[in-house]
């Protein structure tokens, strides 16, 4: 169960509606306030019937929380675009108090972790998240209840986190069936970089690649190529944030990708077939190992 | 219809079973022989009750269809990997009669329709073709009888094609629910390096990036980095081959990668937003056409 009187979900955007969606699912009965900036948004997350009040005030959202019993302890989710978390941020600290425990969504952590402790009162009751769940598509009508089930939850606690604060946070993550991995803000985003960030601009670079003649090679793609580059339909402005977000680790783990690709041009012009193999028999055996244990955490959660 | 008596597929895995399959599915009614190198492949695809005939020679596969009414045409796929179309072909030509058309699944065309001119007596009864549908799986068990379905299929006819085996080989692929598109054989090879091949060695390539650190990345990994590095999974041995026959188109569409890969490094270097933007919107475009279009084929076809 997850012990909060509410949750405060700032961005009611894919991520954030969904949160709403899951923790009624999983049977959280608290309040769930939710917070958009667009009437719009906000009228489609009012249809999903899961949040209790939907106001474009970060304030009065978190006023409201601090009604009834001060002491008990109350949670703010920021799953805002990551260029909005200065001012979400700012927002949250005017009506701090000391039952309110912040997180967020984010796909980058160490700026976001620096922010916080830039301009939350108290850093001590912050602690980033990154639920590694989503989709290409987005806002709160692609909202989906079990979007976290089973799927991997970073978070990023650090020396000065109050415990209680961080087992808070855990807690929320596996309420919705996910996996929490304790990662160091600037490690993981290393990591993101890699499994994430990068293959994100690749799957853009291919679909680039493949309109470059006109349509002629995207008229034969079919279904390898529609998985590949799926990610590709992410919202660009999301996407240009992060990868501002996650500057350096992007260009070191793009600088790493173009000496591979160096390598295997290499390997076909000389038509290295052993060196060929190895490089796809080594991806394909890593590749196999990862989704089989992916799959099984996906089942053993039910999905 | 199909009319034809008999179909040889020479080489009974995923593709070649699956076409089996896929016939029997349709209410093709004539003989459905196959050829394998393997016993135990041979055992899997007796399993599927779908081949009349299953057998280690093509020679006897192709004798068979001889008999009875001579004029009566019949077809032959192969359906191996590239390496072997070398002395299949070779086989096919020692039995070859009049009535035989001959076709191919192999996913490179240029270098296919070379060896099949060399080798086969009569070239203008050759049509390459190209059924874009696979898996990352293979061999008989992982066989599907919907896998061509709503797919696209490039035949490669040339000019001394007889108009008769081109209608045939095109009636074959629509028969199944495909989408025929005709192509030169160059300008195949040139589409498939992009949509295909170079996306498969980004697919593990990137898995290489993820895996370099022991672990850590792959542990947060979810269904974004499982869907860009699926086709990953497929067998090393086909995919060295398939390099191999394509070298030149995939050495210059990986130039044409890189090429944009250091762009975008450079745009992230500088944190120029708006040509990072354009990038993304730009692919994100295309591709949501795209697999709007492709959706709607495949619903078209009833999948």
């Amino acid at each position: 169960m997850l012990d909060v009187k509410q949750v405060t979900i700032v961005g009611t955007g894919l991520l954030g509606a969904s949160l709403a969606l899951a923790l009624r699912a999983k049977g959280y009965n608290g309040r769930i306030a939710g917070v958009g900036r667009r009437v719009e948004t906000l009228d489609q997350a009012r249809d999903l019937g899961c949040f209790d009040h939907l106001t474009v005030s970060t304030a009065e959202a978190l006023s409201q929380a601090r009604a009834g019993d001060r002491g008990q302890r109350h949670l703010a989710v920021v799953a805002a675009p990551l260029s909005h978390f200065e001012e979400i941020f700012s927002k949250i600290a005017v009506g701090d108090d000391p039952a309110l425990v912040v997180t967020d969504v984010g796909s980058v952590k160490a700026r976001v972790c620096a922010l916080a402790r830039h301009l939350l009162p108290a850093i001590e009751r912050f602690v980033g998240s990154h639920p590694m769940a989503g989709s290409e598509q987005h806002g709160p009508k692609a909202a989906c209840a079990d979007l976290f089930e089973g799927k991997p939850c970073v978070i990023t606690p650090e020396s000065d986190t109050d415990p209680e604060a961080l087992s808070l946070v855990e807690n929320l993550w596996q309420y919705l069936g996910m996996r929490v991995i304790n990662m160091d803000p600037v490690q993981h985003d290393r990591c993101v970089a890699e499994v994430s960030h990068v293959p994100h601009a690749v799957a853009a670079l291919l679909v680039k690649l493949a309109s470059a003649d006109g349509g002629d090679a995207l008229s034969i793609a079919s279904t390898g190529f529609s998985d590949t580059t799926r990610i590709a339909s992410g919202d660009p402005d999301v996407w240009v944030d992060i990868f501002e977000a996650n500057q350096s680790a992007v260009i070191e783990a793009t600088d790493r990708l173009e000496r591979e690709l160096a390598r295997f041009r290499k390997a076909v012009a000389r038509m290295d077939r052993i060196a060929i193999r190895r490089m796809l028999q080594g991806a394909k055996q890593v590749r196999d190992e990862w989704e089989t244990a992916r799959k099984q955490t996906l089942q053993a959660k039910g999905e």
